[in-house]
């Protein structure tokens, strides 16, 4: 059961050295709301860092201002030590023995399979954003949210909405964010950080996986793929051709997107997502892979080309008539 | 001035038979807040249509729960006419002489050079969309808002804000979207029917253009063209190519994104859109063209290669020290 934001909110304020560990390669909520609670515990005195154990993404450096650090004993001592948007050790491997050397523990996370396995957790599945969680958090602990506290949330909470977009957005999400307008936020400002700092490999990998594109069951399912040498040809990494699924699943009259990345010569990952009926997490189960009804994946032992005939095959078998 | 949303509120609750007029080419904004108002008046009793010219755009189609027609004589002689997101008559050039027939009119409008052009007028530039007034403006009329009206104000909200992204919203614009979640939208829905019903060739023609990417002035300005060949090839619509401006501009350092469309053999149009300190507007206006600050666009009577080159002079020259 979870610990209230008061209990919470009190062990915290009785602390005064305090690490915070968001997961392993950071996206914008373990970010925004690590940089939020960072900034509003030094605002209220406290000695607080956020230990990393990777680099800080380009798009969200502008959230670091002087709170992310690689050096674990920066507090030696930490009296507190809280796991920010992560479910388990595994997830800041680096980072898990000093976690556990610390005298209590916390976990603010809404991931559902998250277990509470500190000694202090708030765990909301069906919060659309940790930074949700952290905002409330500090409002507990009477800490007054300033323009960089709000900005820090906005980030969490618009990247893990896809931008108030997916069905995890409620009504108390933009609540929550015309508060952090009161608060002086430039919204706008955060986004362009976020959002308009591709690299220009990105484009490029972008076009020449978009050239790839092939259709199946009259429409109903679209696949791509991307190779080692299209990224080599590019300069890309392979991070960057992220979204090409969603905008595969974004055509007219697709049902399944399915894209394909060659790992090596021997293997290939597969994404697929669905629109509105198909059950990807069963196409995938029959590769040995898994995930959710709308989204899943699986690692094909194949070339990228006999990895696409395999997916044509899967998809003609389950979703043709 | 303005009138009161309460003047115009008793005008309409006094009215019977009543026409609404979006602007030519809806958008989100358009279509939402123009089926937001009509599905509000039809349950209020009242008799309702949105009066159009041309067709609704198939992303937009579901908001269309039978109130747009093209017939004029739907309503012989209407009691009122309200003409919505929309400054004058040159925005709904054949619906005009209509319009002008009403026993009155009434405008709603969020746009900047909109005059008070109408009987009745409601025009707040600040307002992030049109959709926040009609939704204020059935607040006022003491109609409840439905699921349906909620979510055709959602569409209109978000499409104009850019999913609340963009620097127009505001505290306001997510107090309202709260209160729609009260009323029971599906917003998720609604995104998924605007923006994941793109066709193929969209993509397509996206992946054709970002092939001719160029870059100058160490990467602070990007250019990209399309020609006629390029549609002809992907089947793709010019209008399809709308948003490659914006991924041009969302590369990492780019200052100035230039996105150049053959129109003929001898006429290029040029879409420019700035980050953050360039003036777009400015160089617009050295080729004939106008806009804003950060949005800008001229014809150059060239060919586009000949229009490349013109504009590669025009950055140097504005942007290079």
């Amino acid at each position: 059961m979870n610990n209230s934001f008061q209990e919470i909110s009190n062990i915290i304020l009785n602390s005064d050295d305090i690490l915070l560990y968001p997961h392993l390669n950071m996206d914008g909520d373990a970010m925004g709301s690590a940089a939020a609670l960072c900034r509003a515990l030094r605002n209220a005195g406290k000695n607080c860092y956020i230990l990393i154990e990777d680099k800080v993404a380009d798009n969200l450096a502008f959230l670091d201002k002087g709170y992310c650090t690689e050096n674990a004993d920066i507090i030696a001592e930490p009296d507190l030590s809280i796991c920010i948007d992560c479910g388990d050790e595994s997830r800041f491997p680096e980072r898990a023995e000093k976690f556990r050397t610390s005298k209590k523990t916390i976990c603010i996370d809404h991931h559902r399979t998250t277990k509470e396995f500190c000694d202090f957790n708030y765990i909301d599945p069906e919060s659309a954003a940790t930074a949700q969680l952290i905002y409330k958090l500090i409002k507990t602990m009477n800490i007054p949210v300033d323009k960089e506290i709000g900005e820090a949330i906005f980030a969490g909470i618009t990247t893990d909405t896809g931008n108030f977009q997916y069905s995890n957005t409620t009504e108390e999400t933009h609540r929550i964010v015309a508060e952090l307008y009161e608060a002086g936020i430039d919204a706008n400002k955060v986004s362009v950080e976020i959002y308009e700092n591709n690299r220009i490999q990105r484009l490029m990998i972008t076009s020449r996986i978009l050239a790839t594109l092939e259709t199946l069951l009259d429409g109903k399912c679209a696949l791509c793929y991307v190779t080692q040498e299209m990224l080599d040809e590019t300069g890309a990494m392979m991070e960057e051709t992220e979204g090409v699924v969603q905008q595969l699943r974004a055509i007219s009259g697709v049902e399944v997107a399915v894209f394909l990345k060659e790992k090596d010569e021997t293997t290939t990952k597969v994404s697929m997502r669905s629109k509105s009926y198909a059950d990807v997490a069963k196409i995938a189960a029959t590769l040995g892979g898994g995930g959710h009804v709308r989204a899943a994946g699986a690692t094909i032992n194949k070339p990228v080309c006999q990895a696409m005939e395999l997916m044509k095959t899967k998809l003609i078998e389950s979703l043709g008539e």
